[in-house]
């Protein structure tokens, strides 16, 4: 079923990495819920599941990927301590894992991250180290840390026990709903996508993949295109978890099993989160809200349909409200 | 178990009455999910459990009270419409219900009512007749649409049918939980508290209801201590939907029943409606946040323990945040 057709990675996980990942995480994340909408269905004409990781511990998927990276270190590797650039959910989700297994840990954030971001992160105990907003900036604090700590660096996305990790919420999908036509999914650095990739194209063949991507952040889209990861062109996107290039784990996997790509104006992605909020009483933060501003900028294709939609995370700053 | 030990009424429903409730509305209501909350239950130390009626038709347990009085009359009598008054969620309850038998109804709402609460009725093709925003003047346009067309008032709170409805919302929490401690519901014109009171008494005895009532509206609370019905003294507590005075109805059902009344601040209101929105990511108007800032401010007491809390609401006006 999973082709190889690539020279990218040598280490694609596979659907028992991702079992394995379930049972290495499950006493620290939680099995989401599956919610629906009825108010919704009826307005759309499709029977929508709502996988609802905006209910995970730290507001995130992001959870999942990093429990599952840092309890698979062993012991010695472990207290050396961990290290993660983001200026995301990742960020949180890496400190609460860290102080769970209670090992050492340094989050670099850019110093323009969102003031709800930073406070996600302090509220397990961790002060992030901030620097400027820039790849080159945090990638030199990132190495520096390592360099004087020997701390493992765990990715936000392109590595493989991240895949893994974030693909026990397609897992879980299967275990609480029937096969499904269709599943929508949003891409950023791809984590969640090809995790998600892995385990439906096994265990739910029928079922179609999709991503939605925001059109100000196209990469992916371009990517799948072009056969080779593009560059992100612009960062304006208010889908702020979305504005990461694919990775050289998660490009290969999307590239060979994704059914389709949608790409969403920056007006869907606003209008679909205050839709979600308003209508489905669900909060989700605008990146969580592609997938739904996919469904509605295609509503023809999936009338009739059963459609899943993974709410990647609900942590929406309510001070800065993305139509205010 | 239920005693009569008053004058008010004569007609005070009883189990078997909100089972038949249950039975009539249960086509046209959402079974709504119980969720929990990890986060914020490590952080009190109480094991919550939330009732979700922000995720019930029109976002509020007002559907199933509506739908039962609706449903509950003959044909003839339907035929000839009904007619409400009301500000909030009511309101779109009855025109939901209205529509959903397809007979005539007739909306009365203060012309200051909250532009999202007139959309919501607006959503089920029902045009508001707007009055005056005094009891008198909604009586008055009440009266003479009654007078002219001889339609059936749905009152509310205060009256049979509609508490039996309002307790359907216990009676399924029943058979979704294990019994509780506790359970913690608001207070306004004490339908939803009547009913689950009706419910709890004689389906888990050991189980203590306690409402929860903004201090700026203590007449539930005034009234329960004076042993008849108090006059709502404010009317502007940001709990909108909880300003009303209790009703002939629900009141002796309230008094002889309820275990305890606790007051909230408005600044305790605001805090809970964000607590649960940011943390739980729950949406929740005001008004349902009023038993969550109740728990919060009385936490000792319930530390330990399994606590239901019914979220009433989920009718938030993004426009006009609480806290903004």
């Amino acid at each position: 079923m999973l082709m190889d057709s690539t020279t990218y990675n040598e280490t694609r996980p596979a659907l028992n990495d991702v079992r394995a990942a379930l049972a290495r995480i499950s006493p620290f994340v939680r099995r989401t819920p599956v919610l629906v909408s009825p108010e919704l269905d009826e307005q759309t004409g499709v029977t929508v599941s709502f996988k609802c990781e905006n209910l995970q511990y730290v507001g995130a998927f992001k959870a999942r990927g990093a429990c599952n990276a840092i309890y698979a270190l062993d012991k010695a590797t472990a207290y050396r301590g961990v290290v993660t650039h983001s200026s995301g959910n990742h960020a949180a989700a890496v400190a609460r894992a860290a102080r769970l297994r209670d090992i050492p840990v340094t989050v670099v954030m850019p110093d323009n991250a969102r003031p709800n971001k930073i406070a996600a992160v302090r509220r397990f105990g961790v002060e992030p180290v901030l620097c400027a907003p820039t790849a080159a900036a945090r990638e030199a604090a990132t190495m520096d840390i390592v360099a004087h700590t020997n701390a493992t660096v765990v990715h936000p996305y392109d590595d493989p026990l991240t895949i893994a990790g974030q693909g026990t919420v397609a897992l879980e999908l299967t275990q609480q709903a029937e096969p499904l036509d269709a599943i929508l999914v949003p891409v950023g650095g791809g984590g969640l996508l090809a995790g998600t990739l892995i385990v439906i194209k096994s265990l739910w063949p029928q079922t179609k993949v999709i991503a939605a991507e925001p059109a100000r952040a196209d990469d992916a889209y371009r990517s799948w295109k072009a056969g080779r990861v593009q560059d992100v062109l612009h960062t304006d996107t208010c889908a702020d978890g979305l504005r990461t290039p694919l990775g050289q784990h998660t490009f290969p996997i999307i590239r060979s099993l994704v059914d389709d790509i949608l790409l969403v104006s920056e007006e869907a992605i606003v209008r679909a989160t205050r839709q979600l909020l308003e209508q489905a009483r669900l909060v989700v933060e605008p990146s969580a809200a592609v997938p739904w501003a996919a469904l509605t900028d295609h509503v023809s294709r999936f009338r009739g349909k059963r459609v899943g939609i993974i709410l990647s995370g609900g942590n929406l700053d309510f001070d800065h409200l993305p139509w205010s």
